[in-house]
């Protein structure tokens, strides 16, 4: 294992850039049909090969006219012409016009021989050449064989003559044009059903880790299995950068096995990326198979995420080694490898997709790499407007559950990059967001705090909220720092008067002690916790349900004149906290445990037996300086429409 | 045909939206697989099945340990632990940690029984245990039976506990969300490979029009056939608003087959658009099918282009009627029905794509109709930044073809929407210019002018340019008003000495007659199509090359002391003006004329015989207000070092 490498000599961000530029990725144009054509980019210049309209054609309904014949009419002294026929569109004209004629025309029609202009329907009048003798004639019918002509028209009037749109062998689009439903059309009207494009450069990708299982598959958690991460999301990032992805099967850090894999991906495809196992191991083994089968250009980016990173190629190949770490793999392909793809693939950068914001609390940072700080952006709506126009910017808060966590990808809207040199960012610095996409936008609600079912469906009925479940100390925390839109807080969490805030609702739950369905261990409370020997799951201390048990022990022990230190150090499992609400339920489930903390509505869900304890009030407390946001005004009326209905699905919850 | 409609009560802007809104498009929702999944939007909430990960989780390379172990070690006083084994990631430890032990680990491993933290790799050190006895002994070898741990860890350190990342039974994603590679990053870690999402609405289209032809099918124009324009682009359109669009046979106005198609697509659709056929008989078949076999809910809307609109319901489908013009059917679908398809797909509106712009020439109108103005825009670069920062804004041209033009449809960049009550924009006027979509960018260059090969060869080598062939006089006009980057002109055009210009490029081309293969009529020159009895075809008077050919007639005018007039009335056909440079030479290859004004290049490009009658100037003429601007300064490179090369290609040209 001392062999591994240490990538002590770390290249800068644009070194990579340069590197990965240097690589050539563009594979051969294509021909695809034109329905399929949509969003790629024209490998050759189109020419028209054809006049577009095709011949001299009618703008109007009306009459088709020699427009000198039309000179002087007016309102009151219309020309009077003979009806001569009738031309529909998509027919050949079977007649001309002479001099006094005029023959009826639809829009799109074909210009009949003799006629050069066309006097819209609305300046004429049917009559019968007979009742036309006395000038102002009765209006006849339909089928008149005279037409009145009330304005005097000039020649090409309501004609567009042919080539007048596109001309035969006018350059009609350039090379690298991206089709859009605007060049479809032009497309269309030129005749075109298929069209050269630049080919979506192929990316085979290939996991690296003995212990990854693709989703769908069984997982065996206690061999280490996790499921495969990268695969998926590598792919869907490479599809939406413009290649095409090709995935392979995930090896381990066997020699001859990568070797296979790897060079039968860079035979197929115009770049491989593998994503390094989170085993050093395995990034030697490729680290080895490029280097004897290819060309190692650098390894190692001083970039934080994303560090263990491998730029080279492999046969005739461009080869990519992205970290092993789902945060860091994304981080680095979207930095490094997604302008590459779009490059060879003929699209443009993307619109800038930054916002300025705030950062919302500070961030001391020394590790001399240049950062891509994930950050999640929260508006900080209209009440805040009035403290000057920069304050109208969001705040970024800071996502980091570590690079190891995959929930830290959807918490995120977008990277704060902060040089390499930047030690401290203060709390309101000004920072340029780089958002994920162009359309990445804010969620419209931030709550943060307790873990709560009822909340849990509430969230479902609004549109895009964020939710962040810290427990209800941590929620308490963050509203003190003003990041969240609201909190949820639950129990007996210590003392809140010191956080400003409006309780948008409030509701009971009742909490206890899950166990096994049936209840075969007889437990009858938490006495039976002290004084049996009963492997127990607890909740963190941040959740306001731990700080419930903490109270009602604290109520035992003053009943039995004992420390509460004294029962907690007797409960088997007391320090054992589970992450999430369900959590040490499951645990029963599972038969990992005879009793956990939960709720009476999991215990049900789960099929468990409960032992009720006592029941704790929720409270959900709104960010006072955020009271005119839309998102929270939404909010408030899902909590006054809908909480009563959420509630009452859930057992053991109430107002 | 006078009971055509008139569409006289037009509906207002928001009506239509609210009417558009009032038909429910949305489909029922779909399960994809997970690799299928990026931009759907997931119908319902996913909560996590199990943990995350589903074990305690060594987060680095290094060595398993009980905390307290290490307790007092640093650097210079390391603890010593006897080595009890190694697990790898993805393996189920068979190791048990015991005091004083440590067990070798990989980042991504189990850990094993007895261990509560990692110390990484770079803080220990392997030694032989018997090496070990005098405190700091030597280092050895990789086998060795002991590690020296340098520092103390705290339990807990570098472990990632199973469910810290997301816990079985959390809320892991909320409905409505959109899936991009982060979220699927997620559902991979949860093992999910296939979700629920909104299914995409079908969309069918059906084009009206007896007139109608599709693209790759033969064409004939006689008979005033032209190909389906809208039927593909609306369907690109459809499909980029996040639906699936479905083709159906176009149709004319015949009553059954319009209701027979029009009822088929409402049975397999959640909506049916049509586009007007031009001609408005197939408008009333369509109105009469809808008001018999639906709900009509209004027609007409106040909106240029685009007034021709249906609104309804036929059967169980929704219904919308565009109009026939294509840049009118984009513009009404774009405004009225992109949005209700998005909102069915539960796809947010896409992120604001306007930017602010100045008009670069005044635009009168008063026809009480809101108007979309189709605009194209032209950066004006650094040069204009001393005048005030608002000057930095873009310049908006109109660009407009008229209606049933689709090269309009390409030219504009977006849309200036101008109220029903505004009759007049200023030249230079602020306007908002609301981008077709969100990636649209103008072009890195804009030239106008001449419609030349070279110069169009030329632009196949710039990046992003766009040029507009409006003719020497043209081009030079619009230079005068300041809008392009460039102009090209060519042949003697008068006087250009008021416009201020720089001479970036020159180069000669000779022209003349074009004429059949093998010149069979024995055409010699000008002469000829004087005296005899030729039918020939000129280019527009706005063409360089048209002003070659009246100086040359002058000239032979003033040989014979005859007035130009006299000479130009005795060629058949001087006044028939072909739109694009190649167009006189495709008369006469069609067989349509026995010589046309052109290019030696175009003659030979197309086969032709050719008659030479002289060589005149081409100037590619700067913007001198532009010189900055790095679009100019890429055509100066290539002007520079390409011109030559594009130039010996083409028979005819040369410096």
């Amino acid at each position: 294992m001392t062999d591994h490498k240490e990538f002590r000599d770390l290249a800068d961000p644009e070194d990579v850039s340069d590197a990965i530029a240097s690589l050539d990725l563009t594979p051969d144009s294509e021909r695809v049909p034109l329905e399929d054509a949509r969003g790629r980019v024209l490998a050759e210049r189109i020419d028209a090969s054809l006049d577009v309209p095709g011949f001299d054609r009618a703008s109007m309904d009306g009459y088709a006219v020699r427009a000198r014949d039309t000179f002087g009419a007016d309102e009151t002294d219309p020309a009077v012409l003979d009806l001569a026929g009738t031309v529909h569109a998509g027919e050949e004209p079977g007649v001309t016009v002479r001099e006094g004629e005029a023959v009826e025309i639809s829009t799109g029609a074909v210009m009949p021989e003799g006629a050069d202009a066309v006097v819209m329907v609305e300046r004429t009048e049917r009559v019968d050449r007979r009742s036309t003798d006395g000038a102002s004639g009765e209006p006849a019918s339909e089928s008149g064989d005279a037409v009145l002509v009330r304005t005097a028209v000039a020649p090409g009037d309501d004609v567009m003559l042919a080539g007048a749109d596109v001309a035969a062998g006018e350059r009609a689009l350039g090379p690298g044009t991206r089709l859009t439903p605007r060049e479809i059309g032009l497309l269309s009207a030129l005749g075109v059903d298929s069209v050269p494009v630049r080919a979506k450069p192929t990316v085979g990708i290939v996991s690296t880790g003995d212990e990854l299982v693709r989703p769908g598959e069984d997982l065996d958690s206690d061999a280490g299995r996790i499921y495969d991460v990268n695969s998926y999301a590598v792919a869907s990032a490479v599809a939406e950068a413009g290649g095409e992805p090709e995935l392979y099967p995930h090896v381990g850090d066997d020699y001859d096995e990568m070797e296979t894999v790897l060079r039968r991906a860079a035979d197929e495809c115009d770049l491989v990326l593998s994503s390094g196992s989170t085993s050093a191991s395995a990034v030697d083994v490729i680290y080895r198979v490029i280097e004897e089968r290819g060309e190692l250009l650098l390894h190692g980016v001083s970039v934080k995420p994303g560090k263990p990173m491998l730029v080279g190629r492999l046969d005739q190949s461009a080869y990519v080694g992205l970290p092993g770490y789902p945060v860091s793999a994304l981080t680095i392909f979207r930095t490094f490898v997604a302008p590459a793809i779009r490059s060879a693939a003929g699209l443009p950068e993307p619109a800038t997709a930054t916002v300025e914001a705030r950062l919302a609390t500070e961030e001391r940072y020394s590790e001399g790499r240049t950062r891509m700080l994930p950050v999640g952006l929260v508006e900080t709506g209209e009440a805040a407007s009035d403290a000057g126009p920069e304050s109208d910017d969001p705040l970024a808060y800071v996502v980091d559950k570590g690079s190891g966590a995959t929930t830290s990808l959807v918490a995120a809207d977008g990277v704060v990059e902060v040089p390499a040199d930047t030690a401290y960012l203060g709390a309101d610095e000004a920072v340029e967001v780089q958002l994920f996409s162009p359309d990445v936008r804010p969620p419209t609600v931030l709550g943060v705090g307790e873990d709560d079912p009822a909340l849990a469906r509430l969230l479902d009925r609004l549109r895009r909220p964020r939710y962040l479940a810290v427990g209800s100390r941590g929620g308490l925390r963050r509203l003190r720092e003003g990041v969240p839109d609201f909190a949820v807080v639950s129990g007996v969490i210590g003392d809140d008067r010191d956080v400003a805030s409006e309780e948008l609702a409030t509701y009971e739950r009742e909490w206890g002690l899950v166990v096994p369905a049936g209840n075969p261990g007889k437990i009858a409370g938490l006495a039976d916790l002290v004084e049996r020997n009963l492997r127990f799951v607890n909740r963190g201390s941040d959740s306001g349900l731990r700080a419930s048990l903490d109270a009602a022990l604290g109520d035992l022990a003053a009943e039995r004149a004992a420390s509460r230190r004294d029962l907690t150090d007797a409960v088997d499992g007391f320090e054992l906290a589970a992450n999430a609400h369900e959590s040490p339920a499951r645990k029963v489930a599972a038969g990992d445990a005879d009793a956990g903390l939960g709720l009476r509505a999991t215990a049900e869900k789960l099929g468990l037996g409960f032992v009720p304890v006592g029941t704790e009030r929720v409270r959900v407390l709104g960010n006072p300086d955020r009271a005119g946001k839309p998102g929270v005004a939404a909010l408030r009326a899902a909590l006054d429409e809908q909480l009563d209905a959420v509630l009452s699905e859930l057992p053991g919850f109430e107002r």
